[in-house]
């Protein structure tokens, strides 16, 4: 545990004991006061809070799709950059190893940000030192860009990782799109977030790129019944009718890839869509409250339908108003991304919101970092997305400008596995 | 408080009562019943943690300066577009209203998200709603620009508000500095954060534009002893020997514009520089940690100045090593930034991390986004920051790419005040 510049100080050590009860200290006799030291001040009050815990990294699905949505995102692509096998393997085992300790709270490498050698380059960037695990969970994504001839994949390319149709209205740019690889960080704190996407690009130097990379903030789904629904930036409640972890069986229905659905490496694995949708904030704001209503057919206040009284009431789509037309317009938002408007289909959403900054011409470059994980997208996200593009009133308010779609494998089940085993075996 | 379209329902109402104890709620008859159960989803456990209390607005200075740092940052200037001096002095009066609502959680406008005639816009944009004051401060400052022929203030500019020099090594981008107002939105919740500069857009629209904004997080100082000190991205503790809320002889010697300093209408402000840093992360976490660890003159972990065991132990500056050399070395950052280096100067330093996203060459764009408050930026900023760009070895791992510079007001006192009034009158 010592290296030869001295004690190692791990996350873990500085916060105190971590989710599992085992506080890993320095050893090294110099610093060993200095740590705990060091343990005392940031040993958070007893009985830490959901937001500063940590989530199991191991299991048979990955984590970070039906955990409880977390606050905060950083999403990055990635391009393979090395042509061999072999060192990409070494890289998911890597990446999975460094994932198993960082999603517990402790630093990505053997040596910590301050331990080993002081002539060589720490093993982990070190903002989060002292940080708790903040609810991190790493989910990983195989873009259908991996499924060329690069590695020999093409023949265990997954019927449903089919390509995205084009849609209506799409303005996608190529640059903020695809990828060979996606890691989705999700945490209560950005700086634990930012520090794993970052340490992952750190060990994969050489043999991968970041293609581009988001940050979201404010979930805009829940993805459990023990959540309060969020809103996202048009001022609506976003989240309500979403698949939530308590629906067992609907998750087996449209949520995990089973045996007999495509090649067996995604048993128990999920597909992510992800389409970054700008949205025209200034003329949104300038857009009336009933129109804004009728458009998305809730209420803004309390999220409910507008034929019901409360958030959680079943929308009713055939009741007509005084002038003879449906309550809950047509063209509206929820009626047609409603399974009864496109043959059944439901999706788990986790998307954020995001605020690029601005754009140049005054207007806030802002708007919902969509994800979605699914069975099989072509049953799923494409005739959603197909009806939405053709109708939705909402289209005028917002601009569809990348787009993603990735096979996330299973979960890792022990030390001895890694992110992708099946697909590389 | 009820419009046309129904009753109306505020922040506050939503998330139960507010600090001041008063729930502002509803009364239209058709929508109370609906309000007060929102009001119990909403209602946070008793005895809401700081994150989620509010600052108080009025008072002699402006708030979020020495507040203690908040985790996240909003950070927005604009470009005054209305020749009109009435019309500025207008909208700074209903900026100021919409900040001394929205800081203590309530919504922008009289009319808040869902309230008022649904035929016209809400008067909020609605994506706080339910959300606490988590902490939100907005401080105003005026840029240099703002003095020019266009509203007869150029009489009126402070000497300390003189345009900061050039520094080598700068690269500063014109379109993401200046402005000739600023907003600093800081909480402990970026949607917060994001809503308020949101609706100080809307309200100025045909008035100001945005230039540019800024998302920030992980507050880069602390600005109280009762805050740990959080770490920048290169890993480091950041803010230790910042000047702190607690020192009240240096606040009033190197913070708060006095009487006699220059115009009277600055009397009790402070002067803001803002640069936004890019670091170069790659090359960074490339680094040997003893490299690191000597550039800045502390150590990571601990963040000890190299000659002393703790993290506020004072440096000295005079210590050797057994090769004959300073300890800490003659071009660290610590050193030079020190006030025995460059004639006493302190700062109150207020930064916050940013990550861009990605800059299309698969590095992150990432960095501090600097803040500093002063009483003097020509004798305080100035010369540190020419120390710095003439010696730091940090040089080699940042890039200045933008620089600001505004005259914060003195706090506004009471409802009948506004941002800036002494300055129009
Ligand atoms: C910026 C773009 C979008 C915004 C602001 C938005 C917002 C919303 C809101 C406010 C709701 C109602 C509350 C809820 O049940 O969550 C909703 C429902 C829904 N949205 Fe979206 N959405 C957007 C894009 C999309 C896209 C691209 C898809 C999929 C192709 C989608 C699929 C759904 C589905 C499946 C529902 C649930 C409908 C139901 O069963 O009631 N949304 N959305
Ligand atoms: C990316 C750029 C920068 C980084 C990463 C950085 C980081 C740090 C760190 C880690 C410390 C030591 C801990 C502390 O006392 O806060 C420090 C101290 C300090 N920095 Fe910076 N800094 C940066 C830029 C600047 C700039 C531009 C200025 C002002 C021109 C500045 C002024 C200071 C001052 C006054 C101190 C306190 C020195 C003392 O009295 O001990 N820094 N900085």
């Amino acid at each position: 545990m010592t290296g030869r510049g001295g004690g190692r100080i791990s996350r873990r050590g500085l916060f105190g004991l971590g989710a599992a009860g085992v506080a890993v200290v320095g050893a090294g006799a110099a610093t060993a006061s200095a740590v705990t030291r060091e343990a005392r001040e940031h040993t958070p009050a007893a009985g830490a809070s959901a937001a500063s815990g940590s989530v199991p990294f191991y299991g048979g699905h990955q984590a970070g799709i039906t955990t409880p949505a977390q606050d905060r995102l950083h999403f990055a692509a990635f391009d393979v950059t090395t042509r061999k096998r072999d060192e990409l393997v070494d890289l998911l085992q890597r990446w999975t190893a460094a994932a198993a300790r960082m999603t517990q709270g402790r630093d990505a490498g053997t040596f910590g940000a301050v331990g080993g050698d002081p002539e060589a380059p720490p093993d982990d960037t070190g903002e989060a030192l002292g940080l708790p695990p903040s609810g991190l969970t790493l989910t990983i994504g195989f873009g259908t860009s991996l499924f060329d001839e690069r590695f020999g994949l093409a023949g265990r390319r997954p019927p449903a990782l089919a390509d995205l149709p084009a849609f209506p209205g799409d303005d996608l740019q190529k640059d903020i799109s695809g990828g060979d690889l996606c890691v989705q960080a999700c945490a209560h704190d950005p700086q634990v977030a930012v520090h794993a996407i970052r340490n992952l690009a750190r060990i994969g130097f050489g043999k991968v790129a970041v293609r581009y990379s988001q940050l979201g903030f404010g979930r805009t789904s829940s993805t459990s019944r023990a959540q309060t629904t969020p809103r996202n930036l048009m001022g609506f409640k976003d989240g309500t009718n979403n698949l939530k972890l308590e629906d067992t069986d609907m998750l087996r229905e449209y949520l995990w890839a089973a045996p007999g659905d495509g090649p067996d490496w995604m048993d128990g694995g999920s597909y992510l869509v992800t389409r970054k949708i700008r949205m025209h904030i200034e003329t949104w704001d300038r857009a009336p409250l009933a129109e804004q209503q009728a458009i998305f057919g809730r209420d803004k206040g309390k999220g409910a339908p507008l034929t019901g009284a409360a958030e959680f009431d079943a929308p009713d789509f055939a009741k007509t108003g005084p002038d003879g037309k449906p309550v809950i317009a047509a063209d509206s938002h929820v009626r047609l991304a409603h399974p009864s408007s496109h043959g059944g289909a439901r999706l788990l959403r986790r998307g954020y919101n995001f605020v690029d900054g601005s754009d140049g011409l005054g207007r806030l470059d802002a708007g919902l970092f969509f994800m979605a994980y699914q069975r099989d997208p072509r049953t799923q996200f494409t005739p959603i997305q197909r009806t939405l593009s053709a109708k939705d009133a909402l289209n005028e308010y917002i601009k569809h400008v990348s787009s993603g779609l990735f096979a996330c494998p299973p979960g890792v089940v022990d030390a001895g596995d890694y992110w992708g085993r099946a697909l590389f075996t």
